[in-house]
C-alpha cells in the first residue's frame, strides 16, 4: 500500500466532500448526528467484539495499564458517547449567523458570516471515543474531518467508522464528510500535516511530545494545547477563606488535568497568616509543597523549589509556592513561567482584579475562581475539541465556533469603485 | 556582527516593551502616536537627506523604475504618512472591549476580552511608507513591532524608525515597542520568523516568492495573502448594464491589484448578448481576452485560454472568459481556481445569490459589486495591514481588529469546581 497516495485520496475525497457539508443544512447535519447515535446504539456487540481485538492485541503488546484503560470501550463509555450525539445535535449551529452588516459610503452593505474552516485532520492516542466526539463536532460545525487514532485502538476507531458511515448515508451527506485512517504506517501523520490543498487546520489531542512533534512539522496550522502550567495569586486583602477554598480546589480536584494549579503565589502581607493553613491542608490532601526561600521561612519543613519547578507542569500532587512582594513580582511570575493556559487572583481590590485581568497574557484569567473552570462545558460552549494556549484564532477552550472562521460578504446594487 | 545574536537581543526587548504596550491607556498610546506625526514632520529634512542615499544607491545598483519609484519618500507620500497616523490615531481602540458576558450554572461570569497578540514582525519590500503604517497599526492594537524592511530603503527607514523612538519617548513608552531591523544581512529574516518566544505573528508584505518563502520556514503563524485570482460571475438573468459596469470596472479600474477580476465567467444563457457587448468595451480599454471553446464560437476573433490562464493572476490588461452553464458550474469553477480571495456574482435571483455568498468559500463574497471593493477602507475598517487568504484567524482585509484575539476573562466570587 502507498501511504502517500492513500492519504491524497483521502485528502481530495474530504475536500469535495467539506462542500457538500458545508452546503448541508443545519437539519441535515443534525439528522446525521442522530442516525449516527442509533447505527452506534445497533451496533454495541460489533464495537465491543472489535474493542476486544484491540484489547487481546494490547495485552500481548504489553500496553501499560492507564492505556489500557483508555483504550476499553465500557458499555458505559458508549452511552456517553451516545449522549454526547444528541447533546451536539442540540446545540446551536454556529454556521451562517451574518454579523456586523453595515451600509458603506459607497452604498455596498458589508458583513461577516460564519462559515466552515473546511476539512479538519484530528491525530490523538489511545481512546476510541474521541473519534465519535471529534467527528460529531466538526461535522455539527459544517466541516469535513479525516481522524488518525493510536494503532493500539484501529479496530474500534474501524468499527466507530462504519457506523459514522450509515450515519452520513442517512442522512444524504457523502461518506468522505467523515474519514478514519485505516493504516497503523506513521508515514500517515506525516502526510496528513503536510497537504494543504486538501486539509485546512490539525487538531492533535494527546501528550506533550506528539503535539510538538506535530507543531513543528505541519505546514498547516495547528490548534494546539501544550501545557498548563496554571496559577493562583492570592492578594493582600484577599477573603483567606476563599482563598483556601480556590487554592485546595484548584490544586486537589483532578491532578492530571491541564487546568489544574501548579504554582501558588501568596502576597507576602498574607503569606504569615494563609500559608500555615494552607501547609495543614494540603498536608491532609497529600499534596507535596515545594517553596522558595520566603515560604521556607514560614514552612520550614518543605523542600525547597528549584527554578525548574517554577515551569514544571506537575500533574501530580505536587506544589510549587512563593511569596511574592504583591500583584507587580506576581504578574511577572507568572508572565516568564505561566503556558499561558488559566491563572487566577484572589482578591478584594476591584484595581488590582482588572489589572490582572488585563496584564496576565493567558487565554483564561480569572478572578476569585478555581482554575479548574477553565473547560468548555464549564464555559457554556457546550462541547470542547480542545484548550488552545496559541494566541491566533482561537485561544483558551475551543469549541464549535473555533472550527469556524468568518467570511466577509457584501451585498451591492451594481457599486463599482470609483 | 552576530545576527542571531542581534535579533535574539531585538526579540527579547520585544517581548518586554510589549507588556508596556499592552498595559499603556488608549490616550497614551495616541499621544504617542500623534508624536510620531510631529517628530516626522519636523524631520522633513534629513528624511530627505536619507531618502536620497537610499536613491542614489539605488541608481548604482541599477535598480528599475518600479522599484525606484516605490523607493522615493517624495513630500507628498511624507504627507500621506503624517495624514495616516493622524487617522490612525482617531480610530477606536480595538483592545479591552469585553464581550459575551454570561453568567453560568456555576455561577462564574464568563466573557472574552479582545488584546493584542504580542508581538509582531513585519516584512516587506523596498516602500519606506510601510515602516510608518505597520508600526502605526501594531502601536494602535496594543502590539510590540519588528520591522524588516528591504535593504534598499534601510537608511530611510532608519531616519524614520528615530522619528517613531523619539514619538514613544514622548508619549513615555518604551523603544523597543517598535524596533527597525538595521541589518541587511538576510539571516536576520530567517531567524525573526524562527523565535515564537519572542515572536508571536509575521506579516509579510511583498510578491508572491517572498511570502511562500516566508510561510515554508516560519516557526511561527504567517497573516498572508498569496494572490488573488478574482472572478465575477454573470448569472442568467442578470441585468446586463450593471453586468456591464462591474466586469469593466472589477479588470480595468486597476491592473495591479490582488482584487482586479482575471476570470469572467457567463451564464450560456447570457453569452450571445453580453460577449459582444463586453468585448467592445474591453477592446476599447485594451484589454485582452482569452476565452474558453463557448467564448470563441461568439467571440472568434480572441485567443484560446488554456488550462494556465485559469489559474492565473494576470496583474494586467488581460482576462480569461469561460462560458459556464449556470451557477453550478460557476461555483465549481470558482472553487477550483479561486486563490480564496474575493469572487462576485451578478444577478437578479435571491436564492442563487444567497447560494453563492454560502457556497463560495473565498475571503470575501459578493453580489452585485465590483471586487475591488475587497479593500480595508472601503469595508469600514478604517485601516490595513493587509488581506488575508488564510482562513484561521482573520479572513479578507485585516484590520486593527485582525492584530488582536480574544481571552477568556472570568469573574467569580469565590465558586469551585464541584
Amino acid at each position: 500500500m502507498d501511504v502517500d497516495q492513500y492519504m491524497l485520496e483521502l485528502g481530495s475525497a474530504a475536500r469535495e466532500a467539506s462542500r457538500q457539508v458545508a452546503a448541508a443544512s443545519t437539519a441535515v447535519r443534525n439528522r446525521a448526528l442522530l442516525a449516527v447515535r442509533d447505527a452506534l446504539d445497533g451496533a454495541r456487540a460489533s464495537l465491543a467484539q472489535a474493542n476486544s481485538e484491540d484489547l487481546e492485541r494490547g495485552r500481548v503488546n504489553g500496553l501499560d495499564a492507564p492505556l489500557m484503560d483508555r483504550l476499553e470501550l465500557t458499555p458505559a463509555r458508549v452511552d456517553s458517547m451516545l449522549e454526547g450525539l444528541r447533546q451536539v445535535a442540540a446545540l446551536p449551529d454556529p454556521v451562517g449567523s451574518i454579523t456586523d452588516m453595515n451600509t458603506m459610503p459607497s452604498g455596498i452593505q458589508v458583513g461577516r458570516m460564519r462559515v466552515p474552516l473546511g476539512v479538519i485532520g484530528i491525530i490523538y492516542e489511545s481512546r476510541p471515543n474521541v473519534t465519535v466526539e471529534a467527528a460529531s463536532l466538526c461535522l455539527k460545525s459544517g466541516n469535513a474531518t479525516i481522524l488518525r487514532g493510536g494503532s493500539e485502538s484501529l479496530a474500534s476507531n474501524c468499527a466507530i467508522a462504519s457506523c459514522i458511515a450509515q450515519g452520513l448515508l442517512e442522512a444524504g451527506l457523502p461518506q468522505a464528510a467523515v474519514q478514519v485512517v485505516t493504516t497503523a504506517d506513521r508515514a500517515a501523520v506525516g502526510r496528513l500535516i503536510a497537504m494543504p490543498e486538501y486539509v485546512d487546520v490539525i487538531v492533535p489531542r494527546g501528550g506533550k511530545s506528539l503535539i510538538q512533534r506535530i507543531s513543528s512539522d505541519a505546514k498547516v496550522p495547528v490548534i494546539k494545547h501544550l501545557d498548563g502550567v496554571c496559577h493562583v495569586y492570592i492578594d493582600e486583602g484577599a477573603d483567606l477563606d476563599m482563598a483556601q477554598a480556590i487554592a485546595l480546589n484548584a490544586k486537589t480536584h483532578r491532578y492530571g488535568t491541564c487546568n489544574t494549579m501548579e504554582t501558588l503565589l501568596v502576597a507576602v502581607a498574607e503569606a504569615n497568616t494563609v500559608l500555615p493553613r494552607l501547609a495543614t491542608a494540603f498536608a491532609a490532601a497529600g499534596v507535596e509543597l515545594r517553596g522558595c526561600e520566603r515560604t521556607l521561612a514560614i514552612l520550614p519543613d518543605i523542600s525547597a523549589a528549584t527554578e525548574e519547578d517554577w515551569h514544571e507542569e506537575y500533574l501530580a500532587p505536587i506544589l510549587a509556592v512563593r511569596v511574592v512582594d504583591g500583584l507587580e513580582q506576581a504578574m511577572a511570575h507568572i508572565n516568564t513561567y505561566s503556558s499561558l493556559h488559566t491563572d487566577s487572583i484572589v482578591t478584594r481590590d476591584h484595581g488590582r482584579a482588572m489589572r490582572f485581568l488585563r496584564e496576565v497574557d493567558s487565554s483564561s484569567v480569572m478572578v476569585n475562581a478555581s482554575t479548574r473552570f477553565a473547560d468548555g462545558f464549564e464555559y457554556g460552549l457546550g462541547a470542547e475539541i480542545g484548550i488552545s494556549t496559541d494566541k491566533l484564532h482561537a485561544r483558551g477552550p475551543v469549541g464549535l465556533e473555533g472550527l469556524t472562521s468568518q467570511k466577509y460578504v457584501v451585498l451591492g446594487e451594481g457599486q463599482v469603485r470609483v
